[in-house]
Parts: structure tokens; sequence; C-alpha cells
């Protein structure tokens, strides 16, 4: 397989766009990371296009891709239509890896895009039912309640066991919001305090509502090409794509000790990119919900068990940290667009390794980093999918 | 890259199944396919899942295939859903070739399902209109129509330059529902006369009932491996996929002479697999309306202008003839539930190379064949996708 490098990004900015359909909010994307990679449409081999929610909440199914690409000149090419719920745009990413990888295509394109508000957020609720099992849905199950009670998570075992606080959960939030109020494209710009975050409205016990990621509409897009001849398109620093693991969750009975799929994602992208948790220097991870963050640190192999808030206190995950985490602001505050995130959480990589990130850059430019996804719920697994992918320079 | 052989293929019967949901299609194809192969749910590295309508009819999105694989046994591996219209199914057999071709996986499993029957006709049509673009379909174009009308089908102007006549049109339809009547896994199993066809019910002049496919549920399934292990799972007839080519459509103002996307995908395909059509043994293609297989015997390279109805008549595409098209009695006796419809295809193929096609096995087993698909309407284009695929024995 050949190396294949990103030689461009682009995206829309994340929030509430309720006049733009699909392809309005994906055309600034694309043409943002064609631009940026010096490729014109009619270079591009291959493209494929991660959505999670357009059927049921614009009834554009089918050719979702094809839509969104039309008046972008890219046409005549292999068009390929993907979802896997939050990780549909990491989904795109792979696939447009393994065709450059394998000689399939020289470039290709990326893109996620998702519209999540359609002026009737009982009706996005219900769509986001869809991103997991119906039966699920049909015992009243949402991804806010999953979080709270799901076994693998259960926010209140942890307080009991590890002796987390509600202040420990909003820490995150926190942390990301001030990355986010740095981050032009962020949907929340305001700094938050542990006390707003604690004391806000009460979703799910101990969920409160800044802990919980928005409705967001979003796109992004990244133009991937063999990494021989990257070169020849953009000066740019050279960044490829280290690994790009795709999983689906495992069903668990009670006492299962295998770890969690998050942990064998990541450490399956860590093997294919030869690297370990401790040599990353930069993280987008999955903080749907903020305290999931603190959990995700064990996970991904960044800390012990428990040891998650003192990340933070110690200013390990901060912008200024050793391996600051979600610098974009994350899905609390940049924005969870759900079939975009995983693009969005690539172009902020990129950007950062590239040194333009603008005010929330980190200082010393990072040259391994990871993005994390993972999304969907079917009864018995831990979550429907995961994705990771790392980057080096 | 590698060579990839199909060990492995099963399908549901399509028809109407009012009381199955899609994972309840998609089990019997699934594990058909595993057994067929000589495989265990275990063995399988990834799988894609092609589906182009669950969102708007079964409320289903986001994780359709990590629920449609949910009971078989096949989870913690990615799981990749496709969409792409009528082509959605070999969008999923085209992942899991490269998959293999490309060695990131050695046994792949492609699947394609839908549940079109919901007790609500008038929702399914309503739901068919998102695999066109959602603007032609306020304009109340239906694919019926389209056929009867789109600049580069329209039939009516096809009668005028040809001399074509209602009864040629009904051809097709009466060929392949003899065919279908030897298949029991048809959904319709009548043998037509040219008189009933043309005398049915007129949907868009000039198509009548019977000259047009059904609302339809249905599932397919093959298991595709690198070539050279393919003897170790299996002992029966060595099948590798030549080809497999998916082509979006291009944008055409009047006047345009380009060929058609369904030849130019097609003579793509022939190019990779190094033959062309005159070495084509049998071809499964998509005569979503009876009239259309008329005008692909032209687009594939099997007829010149205007001479489709001549190969029907003197017996060259019935199943006795020199290139049976159509054995499984096609889109409109067989069966067209859209997201299974490109593996229904395959397996059919699979089955006349292998001798294993029971009352409707060709005579002289084929060894080169074609599956052909096209699907999905956007203004301005010929169609959305195309999809071609040459398996050679």
């Amino acid at each position: 397989m050949r190396d294949v490098a990103i030689i461009g990004v682009g995206a829309h900015a994340s929030g509430r766009f309720l006049d733009k359909p699909m392809k309005a909010l994906a055309y600034p994307a694309i043409w943002g990371a064609l631009d940026d990679a010096g490729v014109k449409a009619t270079d591009i081999n291959v493209a494929y296009v991660g959505n999670s929610l357009g059927g049921l909440l614009t009834g554009q199914e089918g050719v979702r891709g094809q839509v969104v690409l039309q008046h972008s000149g890219i046409t005549g090419i292999p068009i390929i239509n993907v979802e896997n719920a939050c990780a549909s745009a990491m989904t795109a990413l792979r696939g447009a890896w393994l065709e450059v990888a394998s000689g399939a295509a020289d470039i290709a394109l990326a893109v996620g895009v998702e519209k999540m508000n359609v002026g009737d957020s009982a009706r996005t609720i219900g769509a986001l039912s869809g991103v997991s099992e119906l039966d699920l849905s049909e015992l009243g199950m949402q991804f806010t309640t999953s979080y709270a009670i799901h076994p693998k998570i259960n926010l209140k075992s942890r307080m009991a066991e590890y002796g987390w606080t509600a202040a420990d959960f909003a820490k995150p939030a926190v942390k990301n919001s001030y990355n986010g109020s740095l981050n032009p494209l962020a949907q929340h710009r305001r700094p938050l305090t542990i006390e707003e975050v604690v004391q806000s409205r009460v979703i799910v016990d101990p969920l409160t509502l800044l802990m919980c990621s928005s409705i967001s509409d979003g796109a992004a897009a990244a133009v991937v090409c063999s990494a021989d001849i990257a070169k020849k398109f953009s000066s740019k620093t050279h960044i490829t794509i280290a690994a790009c693991v795709l999983q689906s969750g495992v069903y668990r009975l009670p006492g299962d000790e295998r770890p969690d799929s998050a942990t064998t994602s990541a450490y399956a992208a860590y093997e294919k990119a030869g690297i370990g948790p401790e040599d990353l220097e930069a993280v987008e991870l999955h903080d749907a919900m903020a305290p999931s963050e603190l959990m995700l640190y064990e996970r991904l192999g960044l800390c012990g068990p428990g040891e998650g808030p003192r990340l933070i206190d110690e200013r390990i995950t901060t912008l200024d940290g050793r391996v600051p985490v979600n610098p974009s602001g994350g899905l609390c505050s940049r924005g969870h667009p759900v079939g975009a995130t995983g693009l969005l959480q690539i172009c902020e990589l990129v950007w950062q390794m590239r040194g333009e990130a603008g005010k929330r850059q980190i200082e010393k430019r990072p040259k391994v980093t990871m993005a994390q996804n993972q999304g969907g719920l079917l009864l018995g697994q831990d979550s429907a999918v995961y994705g990771c992918t790392i980057l080096k320079s």
C-alpha cells in the first residue's frame, strides 16, 4: 500500500444555518479543500461523501453525495455515499485513503456534511434515534440517557468509584469552551466557568445542558493523494495518514472484561502508525458529552483509571499543555454536525500541524496527532462504530 | 492489486414481505453466502452494506449495516454503510473488492438489502423521490415519467426514429417473464404474452404496467476473498471479479454527442477485464422499465443502433441464445429491491457460471458475464450513478 498525504482541507462553520441546504453547507468546505490543495475539481478521481441524517431530516437519500457535489464540477467519477453515525466523515476519509493507498486512485476527495437544524428540534431528536437501533429508541433511549446510564460509561458509578464530582465532569467543557472561543468556525464561542456548567439545566442527571453537544449544521472536506505526488500540488507541510482505523462495536455480557472498543480501535491505530499514546502531541476526540472526554483519556491510553480530571487540573491537555485535547473546541464548543465531525477534527489537526490555527495555535506545532470518533447505539454493544485516524508530519 | 474471487453468494426471495424488517430479509442472504463460501462469521474482515431507502422507509439510518448484521455474529470489524440508489449493492461489492484487492482485508462481505413494502405504496413512491434530486421530485418527476420523457431515453422519439412499436417495448418483459417463471426467488413467476403487456394499464405513455418493475423487498450477499486463498474455502467453480466499475453521471447540454454513461462505464469495465462485448456469455442488466433493456443492448455494445428488438426476435438474448440477458427474470420479473439489485444480479451470474441455476440454467455454462446497474436522477444528467461488474471463470 502507498503512503497517503492530506494536501488540502476546508470547512464550513458549525452552527445553526436554517436557510442552507446540505449542498450550500458542503460547497465552501469542498472548494476550500480543493483550493488549499491546489487541485482542480477535474483532478479528483473518486469522492466519498459521509452523512448520517440526510434521509430522515432533508428527505434526500440514495444519491446524497451526487446532490452535494452537483455544482462542484465533480462528476463522472465514482461517488460513494457512506454513513456511519458520528464516524460518517471518518468513514469517508478511510474510503479516500484506501482508494489512494491501493493505487485505485491518485487523488481522492472526502466530504462530511450534516444538516440538523430543520426548524423543529423534536424532529431532529427523532431522527437521531434512527442512528441507534430502532428498538432502543422505542425504549425512549436517547444519546444523553445512554451516556448517563450505559453500563460501560455510567457516570454515577464513576462518581462512586473514582470520587469524581460534578465539577470534574464540567472541566472538559470549560477547557474546550476556551479553545472554541478562539475558533472563528466554532458554534459556541463564549468561555464557560465550572459554576455555569454545573448549574446549567439538568438534561439527564448528572449531565447538564452545557456538558452536551448541540444540534449543529456543518461540513468539512479533505483532499488526499499519494505521498509521492503531494509536493507537486502543495508546498505546505507534508502530512501523511499514518493510520485510519474503523471498527464496529462488539456485544458484551455483564462481567465482560475485554477492553472497550474505543481502546481497541485506538491501539489498532497506534500499532499501524508505529507509535504509542505517549507520542501524541495533539488530539481531537469525541466529547459528545463533556464527561466522556475524561473516560476517553483512559481509553486512549493518555492516563490511568480515574486520572482524567488531573490531566486538566495539571494543564496537560489544555492548549498550552503537553498534549492539547480538542484544540478546536471539540464537539461541545466547535459543534457536532454528526456526519461532518470526523473531518472537522482532521481540518483542525492539519491546521495545527501547519501552524495555521490562528489564535488557538499550539505553540510547538504538533507533528503526531490523532482524531477519534464513536457513535451509534445497539442494544448490548458499547457503541455501534469507532474511528481513529493518526496523522504525522 | 490482487485478484479477487467470489466464493459465496446468498439471496432472499424478492417480493412483498410486509412482516419482515431489513435484518430478517438480510439474514438468509448473509448466512447463505457464508455457508456457500464455507467461511464462518468470524472469518469476515470487513463488511459493506448497501441500502438506498432504509432511512425514509424504515426510520433506520446512520448505522443500517450494524443493525442488519446485528445477530449475524459479524461484529468488531469495519462495517461500511453505502448507498447509491439502484447501484447501492454494486457499490457494496466494489468496496469489498477494493478491500481484498488492496490487501487491506483477506475476506470481505458485501450485502445489499431493501425494504420497500411498508403497507403504504404512496409512502414508498415518495421515498423513491429521495433517490432523485429533490428539486426534480418537486416537479412531479417520478422514475417512470423520466424513462418516458428523458431526452437520453425518450421512448416516443425512439419509436419515431427506429420504427419501434409498443410490441417491441413489450418483448424484453415477455422474454424475462419466462426466465422469471423458472426462478423460485423471483417476485413475478407467470410467463407473459406480448398482448398482455401492451394492453396492461398505461402508467406513462408508452409505458404500461407490465413494462415496469414493482415495489419489492429483498436481499443478497456475496463473500469475496483473495484469489490465492479461494480454494482453501470453496471447491466450487473459481470465479474472479475481472472488473468492478462505478461512475456517476455527467451533465449534458442539448446536442451533447458524448456517449451515454451506461456506455462509458461498460467500456471502462471491458477495458479493465481485457474483453469486448462480443465475449460476454450472459448479462444481467438494469431493465427497471422493460424498454430500457433494448436501449442498453446498444449502449453495452451488444448491437447497433435500433437493433434491440432483433436480438430478442432472433433469440440471441433469450435463455437459449448466444448471450442470454437477464436469465434471472431481470428487474421486472425477478424483482427490484433497489439496494439489493446489484448483488441479486451477481448471485444469478455466479449460479449460472457454476451450473447451479436449476430450470433456468444456461445450457453452455457461461464463463464471462456482466452485471450492469444504473439509478438515481439529477436534473441535466443521464442517471446519477452507473455500475458494471464483469466476472470470469
